[in-house]
């Protein structure tokens, strides 16, 4: 894995110069997780914040009796634990790798280091932060306001806006229902059962991992948009 | 009011020389809200944030059949509204005075200039978005998979241990009832009637807005900590 071509190419480390990736690829380390393995645990202490380079990792919590809470759902090119390296150390969840995930790990003082030469990796990476806390506020808003077919609508909605190929009507689930139902906050009978009505109803079209909003404006309606 | 005053005791801009804290206190504006007045809408564009100088601020979602979940209570020398200046100056939330508040608004901009002399400010803007987004995915955790009363417990926990005045067995309720239970998720009517559960258990006290641990034991144990 070429770290420093992934490391030039990420947004958060545009505008940075060539010997500052250079500086930041060799302050990395890469390391590859298996599916299911902890990456880093809950209430864990960490210096490091982590690079998903390939694969798909879950931040998650769990209850006393065992239920598990999705926050987030990480893919390539995203970034986590800033808000634990720069606030207290502390890891806020269970991060746990979904598939086989390569992760490039950075070191919080390669950064800090960066930024007493240029303090623009600093607005990046506040940039990221204000993104996921926002994020998180509309996790709040969808698990505690919402009813579970319009999360699901919502959902649809949001990852096809974000569709990289660009193709914002069709959305490749990142993780197998049982995981999506997880950060849905329902059961994946439930939320196969939503997907099969909104089949039978031509709001989308399901196929493996593919879903095709075939009727945005019902399905917008339907999300409460 | 002395906004430089206020200015000059912030962790946010501690480090800075008496001459930055100068200039930010003249690019800040100063304005005060009466109770329930909207001091940002949702999805309102926005390119300054928020200092609570007295007063309480909430930040809450509203459904479309009028319900209301609070995501954050925001008290005296408190910040908000960063997440929405550093990324794409749309406003996540609504932001309502609880009670007569008085807020200073700083221009993202001044932050901008100060950081070109001087990243520090950058790190303590990123420490406060940590703390928030950590904050969030507990709220996340609670509202997802903990039971009303076990919320209510873990609430009266985590605010007895960030009481400023140093009696960590004490807590006043920072907000009426009512508002509480828009943050916990929950009717005032749970809210009350289990509060009077856990006074007749012995695990708490309460006097008008004024709670205090009596079983502090107990309580954890209820919790879930």
């Amino acid at each position: 894995m070429d770290t420093h071509k992934i490391i030039e190419s990420l947004p958060i480390f545009k505008g940075l110069s060539e010997k500052q990736h250079i500086m930041l690829a060799e302050s990395a380390k890469t390391r590859t997780y298996s599916p299911g393995q902890l990456i880093i645990g809950d209430e864990d202490r960490t210096k490091t914040f982590y690079l998903v380079a390939t694969g798909r990792v879950k931040l998650s919590k769990t209850s006393y009796d065992g239920r598990e809470q999705t926050l987030y759902l990480f893919g390539p090119r995203e970034l986590f634990g800033l808000c634990a390296v720069f606030s207290d150390t502390i890891f806020p969840a269970n991060a746990v790798a979904l598939e086989k995930s390569t992760l490039i790990i950075f070191p919080g003082e390669a950064v800090e280091a960066l930024a007493r030469q240029d303090p623009l990796i600093l607005f990046n990476i506040i940039f990221v932060l204000s993104r996921q806390l926002k994020d998180s506020m509309h996790a709040i808003e969808s698990l505690t306001l919402k009813g579970i077919p319009q999360r699901i609508a919502s959902y649809l909605l949001t990852a096809a806006a974000r569709n990289e190929s660009g193709n914002h009507e069709m959305v490749t689930l990142p993780v197998t229902q049982r995981e999506l139902a997880k950060l849905l906050g329902t059961t994946p009978e439930t939320l196969s059962r939503i997907l099969r009505q909104m089949t039978v109803d031509h709001l989308i079209r399901v196929e493996g991992k593919t879903v095709e909003i075939t009727d945005r404006e019902s399905l917008e309606l339907f999300a409460g948009v």
